[in-house]
């Protein structure tokens, strides 16, 4: 298992008129989850995409437990926990600055070769890597 | 069963660096389905609100089967089923001007009390009218 | 000078904890604005993309007078003064559903070759057509 | 003259299909960064909505030189030259990681009394303590 603790500040912007941030700004918050637990472990999405590798988002789901306020300090906490074949599946735990649990979300990532647009397997040292980390 | 089909187009600030639209934006364009869906049936969710009563997102499942691009015209087919009580649920389908489907989606609500921000009931006339409505 | 008033209701995402349209939401509505402008016009930004030319946005200027509202059922106005040469530039007067005028905006784009990155003419038909529009 | 600096890295959800940041998410950006400044300067936005006041975005200008990309890590470089009375203005600068200046920035804020809507002048402390700081 794989985890990743990263921070971000709530926005004004992303705030609706509840005063709560916007549901759909989530997405948004877990996608920075992911790209930083990639991003420790090495692989930056930015790669991925040089390397004509797509990779977006088949499915979501959300528990939204408690709102988020306005410049709320907040960690994303990612786990993977799984070692990726085509599929790559990302959960996400969103914490307050006083450790209240605000929501709960999943995502599956398909990896997608760009030219043809069809679902190939992750890269071979990428699920290597993540083997060797997961089974540690 | 209520449901309500409503159009938009997609904006080019909606689309990512895949050409795609960005994953979480699906949750506005839901959010303007049930809006809609409201509306046709005599209530506004603006006058919810003025009544004190917020609706606040407590779950949301997504599966994308398609990318929607730029420019697409949409269909947001938005469905109710079953008649609220303290939570309302909707379901959702988006598809393009080919009458592909995009993604499928299920949102859930609850009625809070603006100033105890604690779970209620829906309004009655509200709930009336919905049985009515469902059970024709 | 060319014309044109294309309509959109205010998503409850596009607020902000202010009960406003955040302040940066404005530039995707004259987005929008311009879009249909040439769409109306016979020229869909998509096509243009489609030749390889990109269109991105050099500056921006808006005056916010009064402020819009949750589902608030706004006018965007966009108008085209000039011939555009190298550089195309817009400007917006938003309206709400009491005709009132919330804010005023100006976008100067400039086409771009895809390929080369570099500014470049407009396409010559597109030039054409607007002269013949714009002169009378 | 106050000056900060406060970082952010793009979003892939801020991009849009050109692959650059989408031109309305700097007005995002921008209120980062004053957000930043005021909270080094001991005084946060939060505080003053609190405090029964408003600080709604009265106009903006935007001169955009080079385009911002996904994962780009951002310095959002925030001044203020003038002591605020009823309006407060800010300046930006956004530089890349390679310290490319990316666009330049103003907005004119106002502070507004949340009861009444209408503008008053700057809470006095504030006031007090910019004018020691921008006169040193």
């Amino acid at each position: 298992m794989i985890v990743n603790n990263t921070n971000l500040r709530v926005r004004y912007g992303e705030t609706d008129k509840m005063g709560y941030v916007y549901y759909g700004i989530f997405a948004e918050y877990y996608e920075v989850g992911r790209t930083e637990l990639m991003r420790e472990f090495g692989l930056t999405y930015k790669e991925i995409e040089k390397n004509g590798i797509m990779l977006p988002v088949v499915s979501m789901n959300i528990k939204y437990l408690k709102p988020a306020f306005y410049d709320d300090f907040l960690t994303i906490k990612t786990i993977l926990e799984k070692v990726p074949s085509i599929k790559i599946e990302f959960k996400y735990e969103i914490y307050n600055q006083n450790n209240e649990l605000l929501n709960l979300g999943e995502t599956t990532l398909v990896f997608v070769d760009e030219k043809t647009r069809k679902p190939r397997k992750a890269p071979e040292d990428f699920i290597l890597d993540l083997k060797r980390k997961i089974n540690n």
